[in-house]
């Protein structure tokens, strides 16, 4: 294990961010700085758990696209950056609750909060960040962004407590699997890209065309993620290789080899995955398992199939460097995994 | 234990209850529908765990703060509904989050819902139930209802955060505790209480005098819950006695005690409290310490005075049912403890 992606492949993947990089980057300045201000309480480990989260080397993606949606839509004002920067505590919020949920020891390579000053101050600072939100959200002013991401809001939630009740179940379906990350992943995502045009004050079809390309983008995002768990399509061994694993979580890869697979082979991701008995060679047989079923090809093929939506979905619109960076955010996402 | 309060006098001050209870009545059985259906979602666990916790006798004294308050300030819409639905939801999610955090086993003589379904779903139905309070808002379509309801949930949290890292501290100062109390809880009622002229769209100096009113009401609702956990001042022993000190929990009798004892009894409070090494007969002895130093009698001083804040405070508004109602919620607090 430990084995690092080769730098080169990783420096391909970052170069198909670079439009978007390039497009947000004075905003993205703004949001980082409302970010630290509004983290800001009298109450010292509200920021410092926030500081630890946010600073833990997140690509903010979704502030991004909120930004890059509203330059698509000629919006001219100054409420896409605090509905990004509202939209990046949300999802700051979900983490600190799901380290929770989940037990996770770490995040990105790093200690989570959770590790480091208890579930407890975890779930209150996580409640505390999504009030901060709302409170920016209210400052915006505008009830079609405050609807969208109240929605938002409740689905993620709702997603959750789907994926808690699917648990350690591998009998679980591809489509209930996908409605689980339609809601926890996808949602905000979605709700990400339609809030520029929500700003922007676009007819309902592009609204309509960006929440499209947003939800179809984290469905995408998902997958890929779940395909990466396991080595992506090359089997190599990063650093977060076989946390879903570890943690005993149903993800696509599994869901797809516990169909394909034999007795034997069911034997072995019940107990692995249901009851938690993992052995030092157990990941390895999984990933075994899994390319012998195309189980994580396929998973990166319904990932790109998923990421072509999202591509057509953005035909509406006219062309130019908006559209082509939010295009190339679907690339660099699929490029992860290889 | 179990002697319970005997009931002409719990007669006596729920009487004081029932101006309120006449006036919003009508309003309060909309309220009860929405609860139930808002709570409708098609995963399983969030209705069975919401109507748990929602119907295990709280008195939803928040939602009848606003329904009061908006007829108060003559308001002749319907948002107030709403409004008052979303109160009760944020109530419901800070209590599915407190039992999580106090690793409560009871609520109102029930076992709490994550005794039942676990601190995982409790956590994250507490955030759907959050998210559908904001929806509900977003319905309702005031940004003023919206802001004082987004600022009390971060003010809220932060509260809770708070009495986290004040809790086991026994040298928490009083001014300490009323920061806390002031935030976790006199916040929503100050925020249920305003909402009634932020609706109804009233000048500043009626939003703020209900405001004041609903503030100073929930410090009195705290200090006289603090007090009751130790018996109220005839220390009887109704079936909640004891929970707070069970739990470690600073609350003002215990901090007058501590501050106005001596050496030994504030060992007596640092082995109890602190260290949680807790005797059969130490529930007896912590009375029987807070007696002597009137700490229950001054507990519940400091609520009378913040209940004749929130008496004076609706002086601005002319004499009539809805003020005789909610200055009566001020009499009903307070009596609980006698």
């Amino acid at each position: 294990m430990g084995v690092v992606v080769p730098l080169d492949e990783a420096r391909a993947a970052g170069e198909r961010l670079a439009p978007l990089l390039e497009l947000v980057n004075e905003d993205m300045n703004a949001i980082n700085r409302i970010i630290l201000d509004k983290a800001v309480s009298h109450v010292d480990l509200i920021p410092k758990l926030t500081h630890h989260l946010v600073n833990s080397g997140g690509k903010r993606l979704r502030p991004m696209l909120a930004i890059a949606s509203s330059k698509l839509c000629g919006y001219t004002g100054q409420g896409h950056v605090k509905t990004a920067a509202a939209i990046e505590f949300m999802h700051t919020a979900t983490l600190l609750h799901d380290d929770v949920v989940d037990e996770s020891d770490t995040r990105r390579g790093h200690k989570t909060a959770r590790l480091i000053w208890g579930n407890q101050a975890t779930v209150l600072v996580g409640d505390f960040l999504l009030g901060q939100a709302f409170r920016m959200l209210v400052d915006v002013g505008s009830l079609a962004v405050l609807r969208i991401l109240s929605n938002a809001a409740a689905t993620i939630a709702e997603g959750e407590v789907m994926q808690l009740a699917a648990a350690k179940n591998t009998a679980t379906t591809e489509d209930a699997y996908l409605s689980i990350i339609d809601a926890k992943t996808a949602a905000l995502f979605a709700a990400a890209s339609e809030v520029g045009a929500a700003l922007a004050k676009r007819p309902a079809d592009e609204e309509a065309a960006l929440r499209s390309y947003g939800r179809n983008l984290g469905l995408a995002f998902q997958l890929v993620d779940d395909a990466l768990d396991y080595g992506g399509d090359s089997a190599r061994l990063g650093k977060s290789v076989g946390d879903d694993f570890r943690e005993g979580k149903i993800t696509l890869p599994v869901i797809l080899s516990f169909r394909r697979g034999n007795d034997q082979e069911r034997a072995f991701w019940n107990r692995t995955i249901v009851e938690g008995k993992i052995e030092e060679s157990d990941l390895q047989e999984a990933i075994r398992l899994m390319k012998r079923h195309n189980a994580i090809a396929d998973t990166l093929e319904r990932a790109r199939s998923y990421g072509s939506i999202a591509h057509d979905a953005l035909a509406i619109f006219p062309d130019g460097s908006e559209k082509t960076a939010l295009r190339d955010v679907i690339a660099f996402c699929i490029s992860r995994a290889h």
